[in-house]
């Protein structure tokens, strides 16, 4: 191994980055479209049974070198980010 | 929009979570090769440049509904995570 092949990681790190935030972003729009139809149907934004439904899949596929407590503490991270997401969207329709 | 949109909608959330998952794992291999890199070469494994560098190409492909201090956070969280799996392969080296 040379430094080289360390340029040649970080260079699939950045690239896998990149990958991680188009994925985020894809879900952030459908987070927003979620917020919309719950919005319409006057249901409440947070649903924690769902976020366990959706941790629990995710804790099912894992199988990386993470810790399975780091994996889920991200994921906690994206779902916190989803819902103010949400939230903003809704202060947003207010003011309009 | 009905509830069975709702349900496809997280359907489409479910399958993205499942692909950060995925993404996130393959990066923390990466992640798992550079820090055998360095150990072998003895550099230092935290670089505050490379971090800052990392963090600059997220934030120049940037255009998604969250705001940047959020995805900055999100990815900080996942270099944290990154820097810990390093740590704990170091003590595992030691520990053989």
């Amino acid at each position: 191994m040379t430094t080289n092949d360390l340029s040649q990681l970080r260079d699939k790190i950045d690239e896998v980055n990149l990958q991680i935030l188009e994925l985020l972003n894809k879900r952030g729009e459908i987070v927003q479209e979620i917020g919309h139809v719950k919005e319409k149907q006057g249901i409440v934004r947070f649903d924690p049974v769902r976020e366990r439904q959706s941790l629990d899949l995710i804790i099912e596929n894992h199988d990386g070198p993470f810790e399975l407590s780091t994996v889920q503490h991200i994921f906690k991270e994206i779902f916190k980010a989803s819902l103010e997401l949400q939230k903003d969207n809704h202060k947003k329709a207010l003011l309009v």
